[in-house]
């Protein structure tokens, strides 16, 4: 039954059609959303990636043959209708509809190609996913996920058209790498012209922008896949995008920052209609921590963290003597208004949140309707007890949270609940969009398990000038150029200025306990290639699949890819991964163990 | 001695300061690439990628201390300089240098980064190939090599806006697919979630770009890239790039190729500044092979093939004689005024080169200065050898060479010679471009292997409506809706109209001669896509590599790729591919079996 197309052209898209078409002859194509047959007159909703138009098969203009064919139809077929566009009247407007203005009088009809019943409602969200992924295809014909892909590739062209006005050259580089000892799991490849050797699919262009730098490129970019095989949390896909960017001869943060906001504030210019106000606050990151718990903060509500260290010292609390005896700190956020909207049981639930973040407990101490309830209060003193509302700044109804611990468990335990509690009690405004860059990231952490100064991004990260006597007498004090951008509460990507001077690399390798046999094993050519004159230089990296999440308000990254895994890293629709022929293996000298460990 | 940067700002670059510079204050920054010290007098060239400066530290401007640090600086050392640019006289002026009418005086400088001796001198293309592949980021200093990752940049930058603004949306596919047994050798990837199991990196997104116009995205694009595990020939990666494109509600070939071939317009106007007259024309499959024995004829310079089976029929010469009865063919081509300047051997040795072509022989008449010469004259009457020339349309001083053989065999070993000779012999004008279209394939080839019809490109391409009635009856007269962009004798890309209606696929896998069950196994969920409304729908893929090599007039892909890796596709800079932990392959559950092999 099905039709050829034949040449036959297209003049408009579905959505486009408005009022202003009114009286045109049209040639629309697409697949048929919705259909409703009333006997002598047929509707049926055309959709297309623009949006959907009305058709309308009305004796008055079609003979008995087309309305007979126009009958047949089913959802999902594909259609080519000629007509014209009449302007709906009375009940007949559909405000709800972009193209709810008109309709289109069929005077002709092709279809183009049938289809079976689809295994679930096309554009309905609510259907297993797991069917829809394995459905792809047609999942992908649902509106929502056909916007988040515009985007997408809007994002993708702004991106590019900036960078490249800004100089930065677009320069690919190889998938087929070489596997790393550091960092994550590497994808491997296996060779067939060099058997028992392998590529490594990268996690980040990282050496080979630098080595660009190196080359002399200047400004290079590139938007591009990256891979990390690790057991995969919510929101981690085994292949990633990255907006990848490096340029020369600048040394200091705010070269690159300055730049990279910019185009930050394009995206959402362009995107979201949004004006970003430039510059971005920049945020230090022990303020970072001090304030938020957290080294990407989400500024768009308060319930910052205080210190009550000084306050509650020697109150002869055991708790929180014995923590700040042993070097400890007590700090605490006040949940304005909340004390009476959480129920013992609920805050027992906020006790066990905590402890996700490796926090012994949570003190709370709260001022509601019914008086003073607390986990604390019986054991201090009333004049504390005021100390503590008077520092934390409570009021009447607010209820506080305090964590006597060290540092770092103390305010990122808080910094977690202070988000949770957010989301709890929706207190993120909608479409409220909070940026800033974190910044002076320390260079080193320190390894409990390595006994050592490690660095906190890589050795190659610099070091703030100011910071550099002290790279081996105060490691820990030292801070990178290193940078964050946040939104919402979200990274969005960092980078660092790299260390160009050899005295400098020399001396970050020696406090990092290095030989010079581990430098050439763990770093080898890329070493070799900064003794030949390096530019100053620095880069950084945007997470693009987080970024659109982040345009296109979802919280599944599934819906921001056209061809998602799932978290087991498997393809629904292709089932990839899959067994191979064994000829394939052999022919790359590999053989699975699988078989051997099971009958083991 | 080196200096950090500290935020200095770099106000110009080198290669940009002309003579309206004169009188600025400037700060440069970049490699020294030359240097020239007369005592009192140091010059130095500055090179960064848009040029190079000349910098000079004169005494009149400098104090001693300033010369003595210049006096230090090596080739390659990166340097700042901030000095005023002055205009040169008279014999200082280099006509031969962009920057020529300028120099630069220094009043300060900044060593950033000291320089090792480089193992080859920067931008000396006569240095060992794989000694500057090793060191790829030296190489990448050199200025051709720079300009043509500019141009592969451009290109991007012309392709993404072009295609953006006729509605193509740029996705991206997966990396981590599925392997399937047709095609290529696919590289694999293990899985280490699913031991046993394996990806394969895409030979091309075919599928996914289908899937998208099937999910209703209506125009795709993607510059991607693509793996095939293949013996390397000259001027192939295993990882290359392709633009790759496809577009729904369209199926004719007209359609799709007039909007690519504006897309090349654009590209040559911005690129080259060339304006290129469209439409292309469009050359027949047959016709390409019957007049240049090539679906990629150069059309740069003459030589056509002519048929001259009717004219030697009957001639009683024995080789022709026989080709001619055993349903062969007797073609040639005139080589025109080339009589003379081929001697007895070099004609030896182009009749070996057809025999690469399988050619049996090369039969061959001149009309030199000293009369004529020939492999078969003394076997022909005078009367046909006139009949000959006049046929062939020969004139004194030209020499034709004669393929006899099956029509296949003889066209291709013509086509492959009249390309020899005009390279031979410099027949092609350089800065020349010759674009066409070659149109209506075969759509079926008939495997001697197999004994039966194949397709010739993949099942999914769609036959000419026209010769639709002769799927099952007559396959070798069915034409494909496929099309090949050539340029000047190169594959730029090529595509074709797919099949959209189930009752074509299905005579045409019928043609094939696949069963239901062979169906579903190699094309699986694919075919199963296509039950639920196919829009008709079209594509085709440019080979990037390919486009920068003929935009760049470079014939060396790996001077158009910024890390490539040589024929047994290691990478000589990384050592990829290369061993890795036992620990890795323990997780992949994966055993190398070299060992084994060399023991057995």
């Amino acid at each position: 039954m099905a039709e050829l197309l034949n040449g036959q052209q297209r003049t408009d898209m579905c959505g486009n059609l408005t009022a202003e078409s009114t009286g045109k002859e049209v040639t629309i194509m697409g697949w048929v959303h919705r259909r409703r047959d009333l006997g002598g007159l047929i509707f049926l909703q055309l959709r297309d990636r623009s949006g959907i138009a009305q058709v309308v098969f009305d004796t008055d203009f079609c003979d008995r043959q087309l309305l007979e064919k126009a009958s047949q139809i089913k959802l999902e077929y594909v259609v080519s209708v000629s007509g014209f566009v009449r302007r709906r009247t009375g009940n007949n407007v559909n405000p709800n509809m972009k193209t709810g203005e008109i309709e289109v009088v069929a005077t002709q009809l092709k279809i183009l190609s049938e289809a079976e019943t689809t295994p679930f409602s096309i554009g309905d969200e609510s259907a297993n996913e797991l069917l829809r992924l394995k459905y792809r295809y047609l999942d992908l014909r649902r509106e929502s996920l056909q916007k988040n892909l515009i985007v997408r590739s809007k994002l993708y062209s702004i991106v590019r058209n900036y960078l490249s006005e800004q100089g930065f050259l677009e320069v690919e580089t190889p998938f087929l790498g070489k596997s790393t000892p550091e960092g994550a799991r590497d994808y491997l490849v296996p060779s067939r012209v060099h058997p028992g050797e392998f590529y490594a699919l990268p996690q980040s262009p990282q050496l080979y922008k630098q080595l660009l730098m190196i080359g002399g490129l200047d400004r290079y970019f590139q938007i591009v896949k990256c891979f990390r095989d690790e057991d995969l949390r919510a929101n981690r896909q085994p292949e990633f995008t990255q907006i990848d960017i490096e340029m020369s001869f600048v040394d200091r943060e705010e070269q690159l920052m300055v730049i990279m906001e910019g185009l930050i504030a394009k995206i959402f210019k362009e995107i979201k209609g949004i004006d970003v106000k430039l510059p971005l606050r920049r945020l230090p990151y022990s303020e970072a921590m001090d304030r938020f718990g957290s080294d990407k903060p989400d500024l768009r509500f308060g319930m910052e963290i205080t210190d009550i260290t000084s306050t509650v010292k020697d109150s002869g609390f055991a708790l929180f003597d014995n923590c700040i005896n042993n070097g400890g700190t007590v700090r605490c956020i006040v949940a304005k208004g909340l004390c009476d909207s959480l129920s013992r049981k609920e805050i027992d639930k906020l006790v066990e949140f905590v402890k996700t973040y490796r926090a012994k407990g949570l003190a709370w101490y709260g001022l509601g309707k019914e008086g003073v309830k607390s986990s604390f209060a019986k054991n201090l003193s009333a004049e504390k007890l005021a100390e503590i509302e008077k520092t934390a700044g409570m009021e009447q109804g607010d209820i506080l949270f305090a964590v006597a611990d060290k540092y770092e468990t103390t305010v990122t335990a808080l910094g977690g609940l202070r988000c949770h509690l957010a989301k709890k009690f929706n207190l993120i405004q909608p479409d409220k969009y909070e940026m800033l860059w974190v910044v002076d990231f320390p260079l080193f952490e320190y390894s409990e398990e390595e006994k050592r100064f490690v660095a906190m991004h890589h050795p190659f990260t610099s070091p703030k000038n100011e910071d550099l006597p002290y790279l081996l007498t105060d490691p820990a004090r030292c801070r990178a150029k290193a940078y964050d951008i946040v939104i919402n509460g979200d990274e969005m990507g960092g980078g660092s200025m790299r260390i160009y001077n050899r005295d400098v690399q020399r001396q970050m390798f020696e406090a990092l306990g290095f030989t010079d046999e581990q430098i050439a094993e763990r770093f080898g050519f890329f070493v070799d290639a900064f003794k030949y004159g390096t530019p100053p230089h620095g880069g950084l990296a945007f997470g693009l699949d987080r970024l659109v999440m982040t345009l296109t308000g979802t919280e599944n990254i599934k819906e921001v890819i056209a061809f998602p895994k799932i978290q087991n890293a498997s393809d629904l629709m292709t089932e990839a991964p899959s067994k191979v022929e064994d000829s394939q293996l052999e022919e790359l000298c590999i053989r699975c163990v699988e078989e051997e460990k099971t009958n083991a």
